[in-house]
């Protein structure tokens, strides 16, 4: 059996810091665990764009299809943000998403024993929680046609299509169900059915793969704008979320800043099986390129090398090794350990980025 | 001078409880302030298709064109979860808000300071909360066409369209902007304009009314998925945010239960002026039909009273009275008085939705 192979996009702004650290992960796993991966590199995002003036290179593209899986940094910059929107660096994310076709978005938001007192949120309201997030990521408005700025008599018009097919619905609410087993054996879906008629046939779709396939997981449905409340009010409540897209970009990210961490968070994005039986899949921590700490040894490399676990778990089938290396990173975070984003208790001791990835590699 | 008119649709669920209170209150400025109203009633949501088989009667619709006011309760229960998507509850709802054109949607979050440990956020973050959330409440995907659920190939795919003119962004915009000019001069307006062209639009019109006719104001832009996390991480970084009818939906009611009593925040619904300069106007409180207490005098009618308090300021240009009916609120609050949905305190005094609104028009 060759070895798995890896290809590493390490984007723009924080991206190729806490790549870095990934790196030495996954040199720690080859060497000591005789798990080896082929890793190659490439570019995305504003990087992409700086070196062939698109966000991803079609040779990235076509290499991202053929491996087992890609862990990307992170994407974009105030340096892009006049790009127009058919080059900007977000494009290259989207086309990843698009062209492997990665339907189901998994994003954990779990608060850490240490770090529940960052959240905004009362420690009771979070202390434990364990919300697993599915996300239907290649469709709905996003990428529906017809979209676009058009004129329209004599001012212009911005349009974008919400559309889902019941293939598209239904192997996200699989996935979610699938993962709920797994789980504490709840699903609670959620989208606009009262105002949405997408969201009437997602409800549908939903509660009958329920019906049929998967009885025995505990479903509820529930209006987005109610979800964003329950999660605000008593997030506690959630096993396992399905949503759409854009309900799903939203809800997660107000999920994931509920555990008061956002540089721990990693992210799975997952297709259909390859021939060899893996997923495509493609990982990368649910924060963004933070280009105003870019460079200066600040940024948190946790969420990347979780991502990094999830990879292992997801599509390497190394569960053991994942539970290892996310044991490996509570234990520095008990020991003390805070990169820049996570100081201001008593008694921590203050690592950079580098640091961080070194203590997690020793306690491995 | 005619007096002012005002259509109330109290609708469903403890719709009618917490408008009886508003009542009491209405009669009060009448017999005390010499105020007085023509008050007319009538049904919308469950309650009209009960009588009507139609959510909205012809009749109510016109009746509410011609008003100066609608005082709308809530809308929705189980009862009606059945129904087709035509004639559901909130149709009504959407109608009056469609046909009265009733394009600015604003909802304020305010953390009352008596109130501020019933919030899931920790106390610092939230004391002293006051956003004005400004919502485009009569097209984007909500109205958009075409929508529906078709059938393509051999399987159906559910439709909605999110479409933006530039004046329907303007309007709101504008909108948005005058409410800064009379707070703390700041709007933050929030899209998808890395991934949504309609966000692109909203942006670029949002920026130009701004550069046009409001450069005193401060304004940013913000993806909508970042915005709710920052709601949840520091919400008073904000005065005004202006943003689209489905982002609006959701990033209200998540700024709602930031403040952790729903049952006290108001909203108030404005369109143009009509002949008597008075602006198009419905206010409803942004709690829902809460079947599950209706009937029972545990509803809280403070969200109903201020949005009451909301059309004497908005639609008849009664600030200080609508100031003296906030204080009388905040006076009962501060006496210890609460309705089932705020007990658990210390030293709190159980109040029925009755003796809540007794208690408000005694302290006025
Ligand atoms: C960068 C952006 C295109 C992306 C999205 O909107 O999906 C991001 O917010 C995310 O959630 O991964
Ligand atoms: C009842 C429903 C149609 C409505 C909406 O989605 O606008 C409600 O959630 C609101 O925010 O007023």
């Amino acid at each position: 059996m060759p070895n798995p192979s890896l290809l590493i996009l390490s984007g723009d702004g924080i991206g190729p810091e806490v790549m870095a650290e990934v790196r030495k992960v996954i040199g720690w796993y080859g060497a000591k665990r005789d798990l080896v991966f082929d890793v190659s590199e490439d570019l995305v995002g504003g990087a992409a764009y700086d070196a062939h003036g698109t966000p991803l290179h079609d040779d990235t593209m076509t290499r991202a299809q053929e491996v087992d899986a890609v862990l990307l940094g992170a994407v974009g910059g105030p340096k892009y943000d006049d790009l127009d929107f058919s080059v900007k660096p977000e494009r290259g994310l989207l086309r990843l998403r698009k062209e492997m076709d990665l339907f189901a978005n998994l994003r954990p938001a779990q608060c850490f024993d240490a770090l529940a007192d960052f959240s905004s949120l009362k420690r009771d309201v979070v202390a434990g929680l364990d919300i697993m997030i599915v996300r239907e990521l290649t469709s709905g408005i996003y990428f529906g046609e017809p979209r676009g700025i058009i004129e329209d008599g004599n001012e212009r018009v911005g349009i974008n299509t919400q559309r889902y097919t019941e293939s598209e619905i239904d192997r996200a609410a699989r996935s979610a169900f699938e993962l709920a087993r797994k789980r504490r054996n709840k699903v609670c879906s959620m989208e606009k059915a009262n105002v949405m008629e997408s969201g009437i046939l997602w409800r549908e779709i939903v509660q009958k793969v329920h019906d049929e396939d998967y009885p025995d997981v505990e479903l509820s449905h529930m209006y987005a704008d109610n979800g964003a409340m329950q999660l605000v009010r008593a997030p506690k409540q959630f096993d396992v979320i399905v949503t759409d897209n854009l309900f799903g970009d939203i809800l997660s990210d107000c999920a994931a800043m509920l555990t008061g961490s956002l540089g721990m968070l990693p992210s799975a994005s997952l297709g259909a099986p390859m021939a060899n039986g893996r997923p495509k899949a493609l990982y990368e921590p649910v924060h963004g390129s933070a280009p105003d700490i870019a460079g200066q040894g600040k940024a948190n490399p946790i969420a990347c090398i979780l991502s990094f676990a999830m990879a292992l778990r997801y599509s390497f089938d190394q569960g053991a090794e994942a539970d290892r290396l996310e044991a490996a990173v509570e234990q520095v975070l008990a020991d003390g350990l805070r990169t820049a984003d996570l100081l201001g208790e008593e008694g921590a001791t203050p690592v950079s980025t580098s640091g961080m990835g070194d203590a997690i590699v020793a306690a491995l």
